[in-house]
């Protein structure tokens, strides 16, 4: 199969109506439709297929779109056998086009336009050996791996001999790490029950179900109005007990002094970590917030825009937890890197997830991670959020608190047939006939 | 004026076909196409038009475009009165449309986006007035440019009432240096020397050109090959002597460890500054370059994304030269926010400029921090690139060495309308004319 040639990319703007339930809802973002620029990696052989996508809110969605065409022609007629053989050099032949770098680079829309890309190559990949993501990558060498990571701007932290170091120990233990996580799963936290919006009576109910669910990790999304804060918070260290771990997320709404201040005036609640307190940019401002705030974590990465600012996050020990997300990282390339400086630098990966398609995701990489780089999840959790997964092929799963290991071929990134005639943007179906409704009668026709 | 209203955005997909001559090639960028997304912003009144754009060098200015169609809806319909008297509200409007930040936030398509829309309004707004924008800008009390900034991320360096204080202090002086600049200029310095891809003997004759008007400050292209840098910096420091100040810009080429090695095996030659040693995310890495290659400075800016990287470069100590881009930056308003940093700090601002149109943006931009922020041009200098400044109705001129003063109203970004039919891209007239030429005979039915 690796003879395969990609012949083309096609790319759908998909959207989901989910504003009108403020599921998704936080200080920065109150009317989220989450949304996929969605990419059908199309080869000559007559099954073989990729999917990547990247994970969007609405409105700038056919922007990513339109970048995921002009990264086409770099794609094109390349065999699964020259990528693979190649992988550094194919991702840099993404990040690096000489016109194209100018408007990012490796940032914004072109950035997450080549994650949706470089995932759907990776789930080609993956379904051409018949493997799912995370055991198709646990099945590649340490050199293999490395040589998937294109290092510039990063030697600085973790040069190509180091990262080989740290997989070459640890892959006498990937097997048996294998046989073990694809029997116990590894933890997950949600997010389900804290969104902005909700009645104080939806959060109570959905902390008691979570609970029962078997969750020991809870987060809530804070900063608009620091006395609701407080009540909501409060709410949810009720119903949680003072036991399990507390996590506030900010969703960049503060200044460096304001988030200093609001988080310490939320420590009476016992929290584990704040997440995105500022601006995603401000690594120094990460830096100084850590400080403050201690023993309170510090979290964020889900608007991280690459490597490089990882890098500097880590250096600085502005991050006690590192919170990747698989799609505006340039795709399974550069999250690599990325969990090796951690791991180098001895922080905990707790990727995002949520939206639409981010847990499915992210859930091979956390297998991954723990089979070929940490083998521990002491401490570690993977966001949850029990949304939109009914359009995979192949959903994820929480079970007692814990995602299950996924098993088909591929990235799970297979989004129902369905689904893409529906929620395509404008004119899916299901688009269609919301605007008849919302249309007054008589303008129908 | 203030009463009309802003009733369309057209935008136009400008495209010069640079790459055949390779002026402005770089390191990073050897074959750019220096293009525009250009937006007229268009009024109820019946002459009343604003001009804005960013900068791009080819593919993917057609995302800037799209970017400004979904910025449209946010501007249409506001009248001049009502920007003008929340300039910051209308600016933080831009950036923080809750599903669009998603694909930024302030950062790559969306922010080069967001520059054009708001260099068109002020463009607008000076024509309103009838002034050049940098006499517009300084026709403003200090506390109306401050309420033109965003502070949002930037606190924990510069408060508003910090920056209040800076621009009282100065503003007694402002009238006095305008009549000073108006007769002196500003100091100019030329890139168009030392491109990648120009021969030696070019190279010399560009040197002995450039002396004979008037210039003492020159810039350099580095990081291809070392051998042949050492050759070219030194032909040029040959050319020029001992007294007049050389630079190089390596465009991002190196990792932190090679741009220290690489800068220090060039400092033979009495350099200035190194200019984008690296990655323009790495804050870190430009401060552990600064510590390494002193007493050459560092200098960064053309493709740092927003105030708050410029607010870390600055908190760092990692730049020595403040690069600002008038189409990087969020426009005007955004660029008084880095301004001020920079005084704050200490830092010499040295406008990036060139590509098309940035040098007639950014003399308006050194007019107006010389006579409300600093008064001084001591150790300043404006890139100069003599390219394209044919197709400006207001270009700017340099003569002896120096910016003259613009004198038209508006910010110098009127492009001819000829031009703007042969070079929108893909159909004006030169473009399609060229593409007749390449056509195999028989194929131009």
């Amino acid at each position: 199969m690796l003879h395969a040639r990609i012949v083309r990319l096609e790319v759908i703007d998909l959207r989901f109506p989910t504003s009108d339930t403020l599921d998704g809802s936080d200080a920065m973002h109150p009317d989220p439709d989450y949304s996929a620029a969605y990419v059908r990696v199309l080869t000559d052989h007559p099954t073989l297929e990729g999917r990547g996508f990247t994970f969007t809110i609405g409105r700038g969605t056919d922007l990513c779109v339109a970048a995921v065409r002009l990264l086409e022609p770099l794609v094109v007629g390349r065999t699964l056998a020259s990528i693979k053989g190649d992988m550094r050099g194919f991702w840099r032949t993404l990040t690096s086009d000489s016109q194209l770098r100018w408007v990012g680079p490796e940032k914004g829309v072109v950035h997450l336009a080549t994650a949706a890309v470089v995932n759907g190559v990776w789930d080609l990949l993956a379904k051409a050996a018949g493997e799912p993501l995370w055991k198709h990558l646990c099945a590649l060498t340490s050199e293999e791996l490395v040589a998937a990571i294109d290092f510039r701007y990063i030697t600085d932290a973790l040069t190509e001999d180091e990262a080989l170091a740290i997989l070459r120990a640890e892959e006498p233990h990937r097997a048996e790490r294998m046989r073990h996580i694809a029997s116990h799963g590894y933890p997950a936290y949600t997010t389900s029950c804290g969104w902005l919006g909700y009645s104080d009576e939806k959060i109570r109910r959905l902390c008691r179900e979570s609970i029962a669910e078997g969750f020991n990790h809870f987060k809530v999304k804070v900063g608009a109005d620091l006395a609701d804060d407080i009540r909501r918070v409060g709410i949810i260290r009720a119903e949680i007990g003072p036991t399990r771990k507390l996590m506030i997320d900010a969703n960049q709404r503060w200044d460096v002094g304001e988030a200093i201040q609001w988080t310490n005036a939320l420590a009476q609640f016992d929290l584990w970590w704040i997440e995105e307190p500022t601006s995603p940019d401000d690594v120094l401002g990460h830096a100084a917030i850590a400080r403050a705030v201690a023993p309170i974590g510090v979290a964020t990465g889900e608007q991280c825009q690459n490597r490089v600012m990882f890098k500097q996050l880590l250096q600085a020990n502005a991050i006690e937890f590192c919170q990747i997300d698989a799609c505006r990282l340039g795709g399974v390339n550069e999250v690599l890197a990325v969990l090796l400086m951690a791991r180098k630098f001895g922080v905990r990966v707790c990727p995002h997830a949520g939206g639409v398609g981010l847990c499915e995701l992210v859930n091979h990489l956390v297998h991954f991670e723990y089979c070929a780089i940490t083998g521990s999840d002491e401490g570690r959790v993977c966001e949850y959020v029990d949304h939109l997964h009914e359009h995979f092929e192949d959903p994820c799963v929480v079970r007692g608190g814990r995602y299950q290991s996924p098993n088909m071929p591929g990235y799970s990134s297979d989004i129902k047939e369905e689904t893409l005639r529906a929620f395509a943007y404008p004119n899916g179906s299901e688009w269609l006939r919301r605007r008849a409704e919302a249309a007054p009668v008589g303008a129908q026709l």
